[in-house]
């Protein structure tokens, strides 16, 4: 078939995002992302208040069937319509995002070990493990600052969904991984490795 | 250099062994494998009832500096001379194994991360990580059917030495790791990509 599936997972902060952006600036076009985050339900028909109150660290907030959908067409060689989502109006934007097919396609999010349907399709599953607490302060820094949030929801959001959700539906997912990356990004022996790896499948292609 | 070292730490029980022997077959002389194992310090002054009762999951049970030494050595190219231990009578046998330098040193043990020399001198720090429950039942197995050992001694080796010495210096060694690899040698995608990232590196040596 030609295309390598990588699953990248882990809990919120734990270097996900470094690590697939590390890939991405290595491999360029040779490599497609797509993350579970766009894949957030459509909330049209609630509130804003009511957005606000949405379990998101839960996997039903997901439509991972359209993400299984999107995959499939991705590894079958076809470009996808991607949805955003507006993290700001806590719901998916008018905006859909071209995805090309590519050698490598690189699924990031929280929570897609949760998903047999998705763990099926990934050739190789990288979870990446980090202190909960180095996390929570990534968190902070990242939604207070960058997302203009206030330190006191971020904190009650963190008590009362991400970290309940955490330990009933991230910790276990663990289990599917075939790699456990501590660090993630700023692993740089485990990043050269997976470096490695997909550089041989690119030049297998090639080849 | 044109040597890489791989250190493979894991509880008992965890498929060190499984994964040493599969990177064995796959790149025969191209790597050469030394064991903390056959480091344990010798105990000549002790009787064999004494020698019964040594903690062989302390760190101290090992001569360490001694496989330092032999691990620089072989960096360095030059053959080593590693002693050979005999687990039936819980004492360093007369042998002698010789252990020829090679562009891959495979270093294997229990305790290898907790020793922060050891650790130096390693380029790929591999933790194989498999539930305590799964580890105690492939331990049965080993000493009961392979050293004929009681299974009564096991499971008192295994309460009073083995698990509290696992908890205070395997687990917290894991955190040296670059990559934690669940189950070890029956991880046929983590096998593959130790397996490439070996193989860049022979080529890279050969090219």
């Amino acid at each position: 078939m030609g295309t390598i599936v990588l699953g990248v997972a882990g809990g919120t902060g734990s270097g996900k995002t470094t690590l697939t952006r590390t890939l991405k600036d290595r491999f360029g076009d040779k490599i497609s992302v797509i993350s579970h985050d766009n894949y957030y339900k459509r909330q049209d028909d609630l509130s804003y208040e009511e957005r606000c109150k949405t379990n998101y660290d839960h996997p039903d907030a997901f439509d991972t069937d359209l993400m299984v959908e999107h995959l499939r067409d991705l590894k079958a060689g076809k470009p996808v319509l991607c949805p955003v989502y507006d993290f700001s109006q806590h719901n998916r934007s008018g905006e859909l995002l071209q995805v090309q097919p590519a050698p490598v396609i690189l699924v990031e999010g929280i929570l897609i070990f949760a998903s047999p349907e998705l763990c099926d399709l990934m050739d190789i599953k990288v979870f990446v493990d980090t202190d909960a607490d180095v996390r929570i302060l990534r968190r902070i820094v990242r939604d207070v600052k960058k997302r203009g949030r206030t330190l006191d929801s971020v904190i009650t959001q963190y008590l009362t969904t991400v970290k309940p959700m955490h330990e009933q539906f991230v910790e276990p997912s663990k289990r599917r991984a075939d790699l456990i990356i501590p660090e993630g990004g700023k692993n740089a022996v485990a990043v050269e490795m997976l470096i490695h790896r997909l550089e041989n499948h690119l030049n297998t292609e090639e080849g």
